[in-house]
Parts: structure tokens; C-alpha cells; sequence
């Protein structure tokens, strides 16, 4: 039985760009499917690198302008790896083009931006995914499972930080190949987009939508050298931003992110506490799950830390994987998210985070960087 | 050489008066000095149960009135455990007495009531305290030395949180002996000055004061049966308090606590960000203190847990006790505490956290409690 | 009611002399009976040393020679805080003196001196107990408890180690004061007596006896200036001891012990497989125990920490002490040691370890170094 | 610039065929260089499942019998993931017909067999390789390295446990695909050739040679139904081996390993104590490597734990992958290995382990396993 391909026309090859082809290449092996996801183009503006990329990663052509990408009849399937400024017009012209398009965290610029973006792929029927990828850690998605089985009972509090300690130096310059993510134009906002959107993505999923936020935002760097100009420039990102809010379901929201907090690299971590069992996770050890179950006996109550590696049902995506107790890495999150955006496409129902759902992640987005600048509550926009 | 004694008489005898009490008995066997703590009297309305608790504490004497108590001639030190209602009125009548003062926290149930405490002592000039105990865990007051010695470079952020679960349960009555931590009339407000009166003393001996806050809280039980009335009653105290602010050093501050969160019992934390070091703190293992430092080499940076243990100079108050790795508990704090309180009779020097010390957490208390009733930011007032 | 004096003689001053001190002084408050502990006489060789020991501790009175303290008719219990060698000449004779016997760990030299002590305390009929007091950590008495109720299932590996690093400098004497450890002489043996004995106690309670061992030792630094004689001797202390068994009930023995374990201060661990639980526990946190029970739903398997803090009668001894979530130190032992005495005393049901169970100990540690000095196998003899 | 090729022939398509594989695939876009992984046959005798495997993971061709594939001029390197019983057989001619071989962990069945595949290899003069692969996690390389620079000193212990729990049920069978461990016919040993195989040789590499062991083994179920016979037939492994013994350095050594530790599913960790360091190491969070460096100050020493993740040259092998704070997973150790293994062939500089390394695992595992027989300490033959 021969395999349909998926012939993906990847724009961009960062970080995310390698990400992305690694799960490419990992997921016919690990998740087989009645697809085969074939590599056919790189696209970026400088020849030569995407020339290199395209050779390690074995994709099959090269494009330098994104559009001729588009044009292509044996491209299926676009992968947005760009700065976020340019996620909005490229998507939209792909979904025209009729790509399916699997688009980089965070969708846009803006809600509105967004918005259009959301319209364009309903419009176009094409499929379409966000890289929040996050949900697809085991640990992650389990905790979804115990959440959707009804064990936590009435939720009191969602809490969640993503903390870094990469741009204390204060001769980070901003913008260019690499730190385009502190540059505002190229990224829209600072830590809130880059690692809250994250942080927000999983809570809506796991916790449903958040109805008011009251933040506060610093930059505590207000000027960089930018790599472009070579001048020093005004920083016009937020460099923390904490955020408390208010669910839909009566708990409590407290947000934080900053790439101020010395001694943490990534640590995306998240706790809800429920009436029966609180859960707790953290990107530093992303293959552990901790719960705590009230219903456990009074004397043997405690916090329990699952090491979510069984390649058993129990424990989501690790039977295609190893034996139990081997830890698979960050990476197989996006191994994980292609092979849903397959399966979506095999079944017919779409895997989340689509473009619609990414969109709400962009309204409190919005009303978290308007609650800073007004200093006040901000109602989060129904979406 | 006689010792010179230090006669209390104790008003209260719940957790708090056997702690205190612990601590008196405690004190000149390890942290020997000129004086020596003598139980003079310990105070309370209910006959019976004061005359069980001087029986089984060693206390000389028992008064059912307090006012009497103050008459006594024989007693140089008042120690007040009531309800926070009634620390005031207590501790003003002391003060005119001219007697000293150990003031359970919070300090009073607002700045305004804290003020005229804060006067009457300091007209008396009689030596004051408040029983903010977490200062003089030994890992605590390792951190504070730290910070003394300029290790951490400019703050960035100050993260506190203090988390219980214990009245989750909605028939848990309010008022009486034992919960009137629930009742808005003898406490005062919720989980703010019970928890984050702690945090909050913490933080500002640490990392100086707080401008500017903003606030939110929540009351989940709406109503419970009132111990005293025998009545369903509305609930007055805030169940859940999250507030952000900003440090007069420019760091944020990003503080939580709650009475909902399941799992945790008593679990104060606190984090410090700073530019080349960051420390974190835990209840739940007091006798650790984490760490890390920028300064160490990349290769081998890391969060570090400190094991405060070691019988010497280096680990505060701890040359006092056992040998290395042999941990301390809880109640070593309280006997520290009147350590150092006889020790700042001694030397003339006194030690805090004073009555005008503890004012300041009052002033934060009425910010973030103002902050939450009008959903907005407040500055903190000028102590 | 009046309460029974338990009148103490205690003899030493050291470390041990200052912990047992502690517990006689806590006891009636936090575990009140009908008994009064009276610190009635304290004895040392060194007038000076006892006088301000006894000054400071409470003692009433103080003697200079053991015998003339055991002539004394107010005294109930004779407390052996001396090093071991004494051990069994102070209290066979204490035993023919009619006293109680409170011995400090272990028991003996040996176990012929051990079985003499034991025929001397049995003929005498009168209270005896060995201070092994880990048994009386509240986790380590949850496990106890756990394995009474049968949650384990058959037992496979029993797993304790005792890890110190504080004599690995070369120039520390060996002998005297603080330093008797170190002197064969005074010790009989090193880090076995010492350190695996404790191991050994709370293995035999809580897996039962051993049949076989075979063990390795080593002297890491063979010579070190003897602090009574001045001169550089041979040291006779085993610094590190392995060994590994077989228990009666088929499950098998990973023990060791040394004072080379550089970053380790005092890590007692142990742990227990079973079919269908473990668990483990560690003095550096000894309020937590940790379990992994395999009758927990697949997908939520893991291990757990209990903060073994709740003061309710699920945590042994704890609802003596404060609230949930408030650890109580290394100290507490002793005093819940104390507590069972009594309480052995008052129901007539001796509670242990009693001079017999320590016996099993010394056969175990006499084996463990025969076999060590023979390079084999070595079966334990039936105590 | 053409690469060149490296072509494969894999034989075995089990757990570590998957693991070899994801490797080679993985190889060429995280460690480039100018080889070029090429997978031309994959080899087992079921046609129907090496077809299957073949093409999930894209090798192009097939055979069913092992000397075809050693005939074939198109293959370079041979991996041999059979079963243990047939790795001596098939090495010894994969090196007669000129190919390298990168042969799984235990080299063999025993040292006698290892020593004539070393021969065999070595008179061949072709690359040769065994797949300990957990030297190449980053971690643990990164352990190597501190130990090369001197940092730890004199080394007085060493410490190795591999806990697992997969075989307590005495229903599962032996024999058969996936089960073969169980089969003494087929794996040669239990645990120790499985399990502590890897401990050894880390501990080898790192520690350097043991001079002499003493071991005890158990098989706690006794009989097992045969997966092949159909028949129940007394199990041949060793369920669980606990060994002593004294490395070439004076060191002390303490292993252990069992597949009825009781929820531990894969719990390989190793603790080296030096007199300036320790290093503690644990498979369960791989990404981490603990230390505690005896060179801090005294009030800030403690235990560290090194997040093993920072895309920099501090790191091992980590600068090719993601940004710091991003785990990668077990699988990578393989592709560390296979990268390492060509630039051994690149550099001429053969990477570790070799066969010949291989060996001296084989022959502690010799001397361990005769003195569990013997019950007594056995020497360790030289390598």
C-alpha cells in the first residue's frame, strides 16, 4: 500500500526550522501513517544558508522568495518558520495558494492580525495548526487526560511561569539572525509572546478561557545596540510581565514570564489546584508529571512524581517509543505534533491548536499588554 | 554570676502560646546569656483551660484577666497570643505599664491601629517584638546575609507565595477556638495578614520596601456556619490573595497565597532573581536553602541546595545545636527569636522585626486589601 | 493528681548528654503522663565541665564518680551518655543498683559484653533501652507502621547506607574529647559501630534478623595523632564498611557506611523494595517518606513524598507537636524516645529497643567484622 | 564536496535496531560531517517483519541470513543487535569479511568469547565499536571531564545501581522475541550482563580497572514457562547481583542490580566520592548531573545540580543541539555514539568503548558471576 505524500515547503530554518524538519524526518519511523512526509523545499531569502540547510536536512529544493513557494504544485503543506511579522501576510497568501499550513507560535502580531489569518484558512479549507507544542510533551498531555476525566473537581488556581536569564547581559544587541526576539518590530513583544503565549496556549486547553487580566510589564534594559542599523536604539519589548486574571470556571490565573530570573534557562512550569487533586509540571524535567490525590488514604498523602515513560496506553505518545524509564526529549514534542496533524487529516478531525484556537491565545495577549500600558483590569475579548 | 531574669507573662495558650512557651523553655540551654527566661504567669478567660496549660507548661501562676496581669509587679515581659482584635488594646496597656512587649503577627488588623501601637511603645520606650518568626530560620537568615554581602548584584524580581489547603472543606465553621483565623472579626482579614503578613515581613527585610501594589482576592466559601453564633454567616475574610507591585530598588514583585491550594500544607516560598545570583526558600524543607550563582564556572553552574546544618559560624544559629546534617525544626525559630530579643536587651541594640518594623507590613496589608476592593493600583504609603 | 518523679542521673555531657537533656526537658509538655521527668543528678570526671553542664541543662546536682551516683536512692534512671567502652561496667552495675537504664548506641563493644549487660538488666528486672532513636522519627515510624499493615507484600532488597565526609582531612586526631569516635579504644570500631549500627537497628525492626553477611572495610587514613598521647598512632577505626546479606526472610542486605563520602553530612538512607511497595527515607529530610505503591492506577504511578507533618494520629507522634506542613528537627526523637519509655513504664509493655534487641544488633556488627578480617561469608549467630 | 558513504547492515530489528537506527538517520543533520550515514540492509530471519522494519525506517533491502549480508560488497559497517548468543559468531566473520562492526552491549557471552572477537577484530584491523551508549550522554561525559581535569582528587568510593522492576510477575514468560533477557540460553547472565554491564563499563572509563570482587546473585523466581518450549523450566539468570569490590585507585566499590526494584523502572546512577568533589549521576533525569564541590565557599557549599543542556562547548555534544534548557532525550546518547564513531574513522583516532575496552567488562563480569558461585572474593584477570 503505498503512502500518500505530504509534501512540506518549509520557510525558514532557525531554531524552529530545525525543530520542525527533525520531526519531519523522526515521525514515519515513530508514528506511522498512511502518509509519508516528504521534504521538497527550503525557502529563505539568503541563498547560501538555506542552500546549507536544505543539504543537512535533505530537503529536496530551495526556494529565496516565498511566494515562488507558494506557486509550486508540489508543495502540500507550508511550515511559517519567520520572525512573527511576516507569519500574517504568508499564511494568508498560502491559504489563497491553497496550502495547508502549519504556522510557528505566536499566530500573529495581534488579535487582529490574527483574526484575518483565522479567516483567510476557514475561507480557503485548508488545514491548519499552531506550533504550540507543549501540549504534545506526554507529561502535558496527560495531565489533559486527568483534567477531561473529571479527578480535579472544582479548580481554585491555575498558576504558570516561564522563566529565563538569557538577555541580563546589557550588551545583547537587538535584532538579526538569532535575537530578532528582541527586536519589537520583528517580534511584535517581548517575553508576553515569546513564552507567555506558550504558557496561555496550555492553560485555555487544560483550564478554558480566561475572561479579565490586570498585568504589569518592565523593560529593564531600555536600550540595545540593534544589529541592523548598528546604532542603539530604544528596547520596545517587554522584558517581564506578570499577569493575575480570572477564568471562565471562578479560578484564580497568576502569570509570570521574564528572561530576567538568573538560573533558570527555560522553566516553563505550571500548577493548577483543584478541589481532588492539584498537578504540577515543569519544562526543567519535562518527562515527570507531579500530582497530588486527595483521595488518597490520609496517611500516605503526598505529591507523586510520574515518570511519564511506560510505552504502555497509560502514558500518551511513549508506546512508539522506548522501554519505561527512558526520557525522550524536548524535540518529540514536534515529532508528536505532526503525526496529530496527520492523524487529523486521516480522520477528518482536526487536531488542535488551530489557527482558531491560537486566536484566542492573541486576545489575551492584546488584553494583557493593554492592561500594562492602561495600568488597569482589561476584559479578554470573547473570541 | 546570677542570672538576671526575664519574668512572662503569657496571654494566649493556643499554637502559638506552645510555641512561645517552647522557646522560653528552650532558650538558655542553647543560646546561653545574662538572663534567664522565667514563666511568671500565663492569662486567659477560661479558668480551666489556663490553669491546664500553666500546669503542663511549668507556667508559676495563671490571671483570667489581663488587665490584672499588667498590674503585676512581677512580670517584665507581656507576650501577646490573642486574636489579632485584640492585640492592640493589649498591647497599648502594656506599653503604659511599662512593660516589654512580644506581639504575635500581624502587628494589628491595620496600619491605623498599628500606628497608635507603634506610638505607645515608643513614648514607653519599652523593648518591642513581633513574633515574625521565618526571619530567624536559619536558612532565612543565611539568605539575608547573602544579600548583606552583595552577592546578588541589582534585583530583578521578588517571587513569595504561601499555600495551604485546609479550608477547602465548605462546612469548616468560622469563629471560636481554633478557627477564628476564619472569622473576619478576630482576624481581620483572610489569608493577607495571616500568610502574606509573613511573606511580606520577609521580603521588605530582605529587599526593602514596596511603592506601588495591585491586588486581587477572592472568598470561594461565600458562607459558613459561625462557631460563636451557631449561624450560617457571610464569609469576610479573603480565602485567596494574588498581588503584584513594584520594589523601591525597581525589582517586581509577584505575591500569592491561598487557603485552596490542595497539596500544600504550609508551603512559604520565596525566590530572589538577582543579576549574579538567585536564592530560593521552601517551609516544606526550611533546613534548605537554594542558590545559584552566576559567578561559578558555566560548566559546572546549577542550583545548589545548601543543607543549613553545619555547627559553625557559617550556618546562622546552628553552632547552637546538633552536628552537621542534623536538621532543626520549626520551633527552632521562635527559640532564636527570644535569642536575640534578650540579646538586643543586652547589648542595647535592638533586634527586629519592632513594632514600627512590623507597621510597614501593615501599610502593605491596607494597600493590597485597598488595591483589591477597588480594582486598581494603590501606592504604598510612607511608613 | 500528682505526678510519679522520674528521677534522672545522667552520666556524660557530650553531644548525647545535651540531645537526651533536651527530650527530659520537652517531654511532659508536648507527651504529658502521669510520670514527672526530674533532672536530678549529672556526672562527669571533670568537675568543672559537669557543674556548668548541670547550671546550664537544669541538673539539681552533680557528681564526679559514676558509682557514687549510683549509691544514690533519688535516682530512678541512669542515662550511659559515655563512650563505649564504659558502657557495660556502668551499667551492669547500675542494673545490680536496682536503676533504669537508658543506654547510649550501641549497646556495647561486642557482643559478649552486650550479652552480659543483657543477663545483668534481665536478672535486675529493671527498664531498660538503647538509644537507637531513628526508630522514632515520625516518617521512619509511618514506614514501620506501612509494613505492620502488610502494604508491601513480599520483601526483595533492603537498601541503607550512612554517608558522612567529616574526617577525611588527614590531620585530625584521633581520641579525647569530641574525637573519641576515632579511637579504637573508646569506640571498638568506626563507622560500623557508629553509624551501620543505626542501620542495622532499624533494618532488624522493620525487615527482621539477618542470616549471612559477607563485608569488606577500610582505613583510608592508617595513622593520626592521638589526641591523649601526643603521638602519631596507627588507627584502628574501620573509616568505610560494606557489606552485603541475606535476611531470614529471603530478602537481600546493600549496607554501607563511611566517613569518606565527601558532601554528605549525616545521609542516613534506607530503603525497602516489596512486591507491591516501596519506600524509602532519608535523614537529611527525615520529615518526608517516600513511597512508590504499586497499587496506584497505571497511569498514575510514581513516588511520592509524604510530609510526614500532619498533626493527626495518621503521623505518628505529630498531633503532639503543631500544624500540618511544620517540621519538627532531629531533637524530637529523643523526646518521643522518652515518651514510649514512660509509657512502656505505665502500661507495663517495654518498649524497644530493649538491651535484648540491641544484642542483635552487636552479633550482626560482630559478624559483619569478622567477616570483614576473614575476607568471607560469615552466618549470624541466633541472638 | 560529496560525502562519503558509510553503508549499514543492520541485523536485529528489536529495541536497539530502533535505537541504532533513529541514530544514523539522526547523525547527518546534528553532527555533520563527510560521512554519510547510508542504511542499505536491515537482516533477520522472520522475511515478513525485517520487510516491515525495512521499510518503516527506510533501509533498501533485505536479507534473512547474516552471512549474505557479510558477503555483500555494499556494506560497510555491520551492526550486530542480535541477541548475545550470537554475537561472537557473527563479529568474528563480519571482521573475516573485512567490515567495521558496531556490535551491542555485553560484547559476549564471557571473556573467553570476548578475547577471541578482539582477536578476531584487531587481526582484521576494522573499526569496532560496543554500544555502552550511556557514555554519551552529556552528563555523564561531562562527569569524564571534570574527572580529567583533576577536579575531584583521591577517589575513595564509587557507587553503581541499576534498578528495575519489570520481572516481579512469576507469570511472564522466558524466551522469545522481546523476552530473550529471560533466557540464560540466549542472554548468558541476568542482570549482570544486561544491566550492571553498563555500570561497569562507565565505571571503567571512569574510575579505571577493579582489582578484585565479591558478589552475591539471586533469582528470586525460580521457574518461568518457556517461551520457545512451550514448557515451565527452571530460570538460568540471575535475578539480582549486589558486588563489593576495590578498584586499581584503592577506591571502594558498591554495585547493585535487580529487576524486582520495585518502582524503579530504569534507575542506572552512579556516585563517585573524591576528596575535593562528588559526582552523582541518575539515567531517570539523564539531563542532570549532580555535584558537590568540597572548593566553595563553606556557606554556600552544597549539592548543585547541573541542568546538562547549554548549547556551548561546556556542555558535551549539547552545542549541536537546541537552546539551553531543553532536554534531549535517551535516544540521543546513539547518535552522540555514532557521530563520535565516524569521527574516529575521520580522525583516525578510534573512539571508545572498542571491543578491546569491551573486554575488561567481560571480564569483571566473569569474576563477579564465579565469585556469586564461589562465595568468595575473586580476583579480576587482566584485560
Amino acid at each position: 500500500m503505498a503512502k500518500k505524500p505530504l509534501r512540506v515547503g518549509m520557510i525558514g530554518y532557525g531554531f524552529m526550522g530545525r525543530a520542525h524538519s527533525n520531526a519531519y524526518k523522526q515521525v514515519g519511523q515513530f508514528f506511522p501513517s498512511q502518509h509519508e512526509v516528504v521534504l521538497q523545499a527550503a525557502c529563505a531569502r539568503n541563498e547560501g544558508e538555506i542552500k546549507k540547510f536544505a543539504d543537512q536536512w535533505g530537503y529536496a529544493s530551495v526556494e529565496t522568495d516565498w511566494k515562488k513557494l507558494l506557486d509550486r504544485k508540489d508543495i502540500d503543506v507550508v511550515d511559517v518558520c519567520t520572525p512573527n511579522n511576516l507569519h500574517k501576510e504568508i499564511a494568508i497568501a498560502a491559504a489563497q495558494a491553497g496550502k495547508m499550513i502549519l504556522c510557528e507560535k505566536p499566530l500573529a502580531m495581534n488579535a487582529a492580525e490574527g483574526l484575518e489569518m483565522v479567516k483567510a484558512v476557514e475561507k480557503a479549507k485548508v488545514a491548519n495548526m499552531v506550533w504550540y507544542n507543549y501540549r504534545r510533551i506526554p507529561a502535558v498531555t496527560l495531565a489533559k487526560k486527568l483534567i477531561e476525566e473529571g479527578r480535579l473537581g472544582k479548580i481554585f488556581h491555575y498558576r504558570a511561569k516561564f522563566l529565563q536569564d538569557w538577555t541580563i547581559k546589557s550588551d545583547l544587541p537587538q535584532g538579526g539572525q538569532g535575537l530578532w526576539r528582541l527586536d519589537v518590530a520583528a517580534a511584535g513583544s517581548g517575553v508576553s509572546g515569546d513564552l507567555l503565549a506558550h504558557c496561555i496556549d496550555t492553560a485555555v486547553w487544560l483550564n478554558g478561557g480566561l475572561q479579565s487580566v490586570c498585568c504589569m510589564t518592565e523593560t529593564f534594559v531600555k536600550e540595545r545596540m540593534h544589529n541592523l542599523t548598528g546604532k542603539v536604539e530604544k528596547v520596545g519589548i517587554d522584558d517581564a510581565c506578570i499577569f493575575m486574571g480570572k477564568f471562565a470556571n471562578g479560578s484564580l490565573a497568576n502569570f509570570e514570564s521574564t528572561r530576567y530570573a538568573r538560573g533558570h534557562k527555560a522553566l516553563y512550569t505550571f500548577e493548577i489546584n483543584g478541589e481532588n487533586m492539584s498537578i504540577f509540571w515543569d519544562l526543567h524535567d519535562l518527562h515527570r508529571l507531579q500530582i497530588f490525590d486527595y483521595k488518597d488514604e490520609g496517611k500516605i498523602r503526598g505529591w507523586k512524581s510520574i515518570h511519564v515513560t511506560d510505552n504502555s496506553p497509560d502514558h500518551p505518545y511513549m508506546a512508539n517509543w522506548w522501554v519505561p524509564g527512558l526520557a525522550i526529549g524536548y524535540d518529540s514534542s514536534f515529532t508528536h505534533q505532526v503525526a496529530d496533524f496527520i492523524q487529523g487529516l486521516e480522520t477528518g478531525k482536526p487536531q488542535g491548536p488551530t489557527f482558531r484556537d491560537a486566536l484566542e491565545t492573541q486576545h489575551i495577549l492584546d488584553a494583557i499588554l493593554d492592561s500594562a500600558k492602561a495600568e488597569k483590569w482589561v476584559e479578554v475579548p470573547k473570541s
